[in-house]
C-alpha cells in the first residue's frame, strides 16, 4: 500500500501535485498538510481546504509562526522586502515529515517547479535530496519527493488540465486586495496569467 | 568575526555547549534559541533563561506546537509513551537556521551526546551531516555543528566543570512533580545523577 502526505498551499502547483499523487501515482492513502505561517495571503488556506474537500482528502492545518523571524514581504507589512522567507521549506518539510510519521504515511510530497529554482534556494534539487536523506534517517519516513522540480509551470498546468484540476478553485496572489481579490500585479499573479 | 546561535534547552548538555562556544571556541557574537514545544517539563525554559542571563547572552523563546502531532510522553499526558518526539531536531534545527539567518548569525550549534545515539535517530552524526548541508544550501547559513556528538555525558560534564558551568542552575527531569521538583526516577534524572 502506498501512503503519502502532500504539502498543499492552495496554489496551482500543489493542487496539481495532490491530483497527481492520487490519479497518476495511484497512492492508496493520501492526506494533506496546510501551513498557516502568518502569510499575508492567508486566503490561500481556504482554497487549499476546498481542493482537499473536493477530493475527499483529510487535511491538517498546522500553525507555525515564522513571521516572528521577519525578513520577508510575504509575512510583513513591508511589501518591498524579498518574497523569500528564510528556511520556509526546511521548516515545512520537517514539520510535514514529523506529521507523516505520526499518521503512518510513508512519503512526503511537495511542489516546487523549475521557475522556483532561481529565487528560492530551498526549492532546488540539491536541497531536496539532502532533506530527503536527512528526514528519512532522522524521522523514519520513506522520503521527500518533489516530482515537479524539473518541470516548468506550463508543463505542470498542462498535466493538471489532463487530470481535471479545477484551477478556478486555486489561489496565487501574494498580496490580496482588502476585499480578497488578486492584486493582478505581483509576480505570482503574472505567472498565473502566463501559464493558465 | 565568529557568530553563532546555540540551541539551549536548560539541560546540562546545551548549557555546557553555550559555555563551550563562548569560552573555548571564542565566538565573538553568540545568541541562544529556546524552544517552547509543549513539553511537560516546560520548567526547563526558565532554567535556560537563567543560564543565558548569567552569561549576558540574548535569547529568543520560540513557540512551536509539535504536541499537536502527539506520539511522545514528553508532550502527552501518557507517561508510558516513548520519549522520542518524531522530528523534533529536524524541526528545531530548521527553525534555528531560519532564525540565525535573520539575525545574521553564521553557525548553529546543538548539543546531542554519545548517549543520545541509540534512542534518538535525529541525534546521530549521519543526520546532523545531512541537515548541515541541507540548511547551508537551503537557508544560507554556514552550518550546523554538534561538537559533543562523539562525547559521553560524563566527558561533557567534566569539560563543563572546567568551564565553570553552574550545573545547579540546569534542569534534566522529563516528568517534574506537581510542585516542580525532579521526579528522581526518569531516565533523565538517573543519567543526571550518574554524571554529576
Amino acid at each position: 500500500m502506498l501512503s503519502g502526505l502532500v504539502l498543499l498551499s492552495g496554489g496551482m502547483d500543489s493542487s496539481t501535485l495532490l491530483y497527481y499523487v492520487i490519479e497518476t501515482l495511484k497512492y492508496d492513502k493520501v492526506e494533506a498538510i496546510v501551513f498557516d505561517y502568518g502569510q499575508r495571503h492567508r486566503i490561500e488556506i481556504s482554497y487549499a481546504q476546498t481542493i482537499a474537500e473536493r477530493l475527499g482528502i483529510s487535511y491538517e492545518i498546522v500553525k507555525v509562526d515564522i513571521a516572528q523571524f521577519g525578513g520577508s514581504s510575504l509575512i510583513s507589512e513591508d511589501r518591498n522586502l524579498s518574497v523569500v522567507v528564510p528556511g520556509r521549506n526546511a521548516i515545512f518539510l520537517s514539520l510535514a515529515a514529523a506529521y507523516a510519521k505520526t499518521r503512518e504515511l510513508e512519503d512526503v510530497f511537495f511542489g516546487p517547479t523549475l521557475e522556483d529554482y532561481s529565487g528560492f534556494p530551498d526549492c532546488r534539487d540539491s536541497f531536496v535530496r539532502l532533506m530527503n536523506r536527512a528526514l528519512a534517517i532522522g524521522i523514519g519516513i520513506r522520503g521527500i519527493h518533489a516530482p515537479f522540480i524539473h518541470l516548468g509551470k506550463k508543463e505542470v498546468v498542462a498535466l493538471g488540465k489532463e487530470l481535471g484540476v479545477p484551477y478556478d478553485l486555486t489561489w496565487s496572489c501574494y498580496f490580496p486586495t482588502d476585499n480578497n481579490k488578486p492584486c493582478g500585479r505581483c509576480h505570482a499573479c503574472m505567472e498565473r496569467e502566463l501559464v493558465l
